[in-house]
């Protein structure tokens, strides 16, 4: 690539979370102007506004009320000059391996660069804490980069991409894990005697022995690239239809 | 199925939709104790709020104030005494089709119950207004979800079913449509001078030639019915990334 690529960085943590600073920091390396515009996610029935935070040479930071596809969808349309090269999103702090893709803002970024037509990654660490160690995360951040600015990736696929916490083992392709979050609500009750419930939950994972999925890499201590992609037709259920005669 | 089976029905258009209310009155001829919680997408960082609007023979509304998502999720975990056999979601008052299906609390609510193992069908009629008719959508309710119930779903598939406006020619299986929404912000001022953007668009269809898509059948007055995975992983991606060499 020529000239040094436009790469439109987000998140879903918030503007000030380490993981999205850290990322920007890595991403200077490559990108001539990367741009921030994250948040995380709120209600899309209401105006969308947005704030230019920081303005240097071949960096831009916005910060924006809506979601992280919202993000996306304005940088591209109003914000940018051009369509970005690259979209990157993350660094997250906490995992986003298994079934979390379908809930997690920052693959909901990453899988809206991808449906634009534009390369995009969503990069996961797997740890919650704020003061998360992006150390050895921007290394991996890195070297998939590299590998996705120079083959490029096939039309309408993105990837999600999580990474251990510690000692980084090595890079797995792995497939989604079959699995699902078991919720726990909790109930409370406000000082006005009204109940609520809080979400909590944890991880239930339907193949333990599974040795090809995302979240065996990660618990193994290996990276997982998670090729996603943005047409949700089981096509293997056609056949199973045949039999449904309207 | 001897007894008569339970059924929660949610949707995002909120308790007072005319196509929720439609939906409950046709799923009454099927199961004993419908269920509704329903909402529009908001934030999922606040506590959730549910309360029972009305208590009668086979049939309890509750409104939550989570998205269609945690509604599914409250339910099956904290108002329900068993999982649900069916999650039904609708009726939309709005197409589904193509990449809508990632944007949809409808499609959301389906795909939720889909991930808890429950056969769990989104229906959309193609009609945004408050007053669409709703007579014609029914009678395709009902015939689809006979044979979901006769013949079941394999697992981790559930159905994105899509109803034209006018006259049903018949019922197609199709593909979702490649194509994306192309965003128009338009750009206000608020009476404090402070810009905000409301978010506005078209849909732009990529293969405006394709028969076997679900936009072409909805234009040309078929049913469109989906089958939607939940594993985003893009398989044929794998061999593509073979020359990846970490």
């Amino acid at each position: 690539m020529e000239e040094r690529p436009l790469i439109l960085i987000s998140n879903d943590d918030g503007v000030f979370a380490k993981g999205l600073i850290e990322l920007v920091e890595v991403m200077k390396l490559f990108g001539d102007s990367p741009h921030s515009g994250m948040s995380h996610a709120i209600t899309v029935e209401r105006p969308i506004r947005i704030n230019k935070l920081q303005e240097e040479e071949g960096l831009s930071i916005y910060s924006c009320s809506g979601t992280p596809v919202d993000c996306v969808k304005l940088a591209c349309s109003k914000i940018l000059s051009k369509l970005p090269d690259f979209v990157i999103s993350g660094i997250n702090h906490g995992a986003n391996t298994s079934i979390s893709v379908l809930y997690s803002g920052t693959m909901g970024a990453a899988i809206e660069g991808c449906i634009h037509g534009i390369p995009s990654i969503g990069f996961s660490l797997d740890d919650y804490t704020q003061e998360a160690d992006f150390t050895k995360a921007k290394k991996v951040v890195a070297r998939i980069f590299q590998k996705v600015a120079e083959f490029g990736l096939p039309d309408g696929i993105c990837l999600n991409v999580n990474i251990p916490k510690g000692e980084v083992k090595g890079i797995n392709f792995s497939r989604q894990t079959r699995g699902k979050w078991m919720e726990e609500f909790e109930q409370r009750t406000d000082p006005h005697g009204r109940e609520y419930y809080w979400m909590t939950g944890y991880f239930n994972d339907a193949e333990n022995e599974a040795r090809d999925t995302d979240t065996f890499a990660l618990l193994n201590g290996f990276v997982s690239v998670v090729p996603v992609t943005t047409d949700l037709t089981a096509y293997t259920a056609f056949h199973f239809m045949q039999k449904w005669k309207f």
